[in-house]
């Protein structure tokens, strides 16, 4: 079932500001401890797809390693974090830049801000026995071919056992759930017209994963006004 | 696959402020539009189930009336509301106060202060054919035998129809989704051995649904420090 996460999975749980030099370009905080948000499954889309960009949305780009759960798992340790991991994919969270600015300002959820259909652009599943080490993998994305984003999960200020093991202690997760690992500096606007590539390779460069989408504007729907 | 929307549902929607005397008792501002967050599935508990209060968590109940989708939804009028709408449910929408307090104030995600294990009791399924009025129902909620919350549906700021077309112009709603619609005022704390009962009613006092559960020490797990 973990193979097939994006039709049976319920849930998305987003670690934020996991990476120092994404925290310093966004003038944020840095957390003391991992904090995260949920994205609902519906906001899934394939590659090949098309995100859809709400009118007056400004929509950010982040490049994350997503972990996709393989069983039900409450109240993980660091040291057995690693067998609830089925596999990995490779994601986008596509951020309302300005609509998550407007909330935080008034203490509202993030949740519209993170939650549009289409908003998390998501690869095929790649089974773990593929990964030799999650802790050192290269993420990369461009619009146009323009690179925009290419960091290491080297860089992670809190590894993957923590984030496991700070999930769990709040939440159970479940087979089929995913997780987002934080995103790498380079941040910034999609718009509609642009094409966008992703990558995930090892450390040494063989791919893992590959993501493309087209960005276009949405008809209809929600619209923000600041 | 709607009347087993506990199980196979993927995501809770929740409404915040939608009673004015609930605003008013947590001195927040009303807002212009419809806001909400997202739970998690794996937050629910049946009747008769234990709510697992966190260390350092100040646990407040939320008595609300659910909606329970019927089909997917994306983009729905005011109008065509009632048909995504398979039935109801009663729910509580249990909040860690004092970690959401938290939060606001640093403008970061409500996803933990809503989302814990066992943070929404939640009632048998109610088909639509089983309600008349939704706009007319009574909400109760007693902790050991005394009244806490006594509101009516009737007090909604946005009624239900204005609250499916903001969150279907932004996130597409599914079968078996949950919506959550506020609460209104008499929200306070649960505390371990406390005994809470909660019920829907129609305007003349028939029975719709009861839930019932019983609040302990959670066991382990997440600690709030201030
Ligand atoms: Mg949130
Ligand atoms: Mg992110
Ligand atoms: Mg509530």
């Amino acid at each position: 079932m973990a193979s097939s996460f994006v039709r049976n999975g319920k849930k998305i749980v987003a670690i934020g500001r996991n990476y120092a030099e994404h925290i310093k370009e966004l003038n944020n905080a840095a957390p003391k401890e991992p904090f995260f948000f949920l994205k609902p499954t519906s906001s899934y889309i394939g590659s090949g797809g098309k995100l859809e960009i709400p009118r007056g949305v400004i929509a950010h780009h982040e490049v994350e390693l997503g972990l996709v759960i393989g069983q039900r798992a409450r109240d993980v340790k660091q040291a057995d974090a690693q067998s609830v991991i089925a596999g990995y994919a490779l994601a986008v969270d596509m951020t309302a830049r300005n609509v998550q600015d407007a909330v935080k300002k008034k203490g509202l959820p993030w949740s519209t801000a993170k939650g549009f259909d289409s908003f998390t652009p998501i690869g095929d599943f790649i089974p773990k026995s593929a990964v030799t080490n999650p802790d050192d993998l290269r993420l990369w994305l461009k619009i146009n071919g323009a690179f925009k984003q290419n960091g290491t999960t080297a860089d992670m200020i809190f590894k993957i056992p923590r984030l496991i093991e700070h999930i769990t202690s709040i939440m159970t997760l479940e087979e089929g759930d995913l997780v987002l690992t934080g995103t790498p500096s380079g941040v910034g606007p999609v718009n509609p017209g642009d094409q966008i590539e992703c990558g995930l390779t090892t450390a040494s460069g063989d791919a893992l994963a590959a993501l493309n989408f087209a960005a276009v504007q949405r008809e209809g729907g929600y619209s923000f006004q600041a």
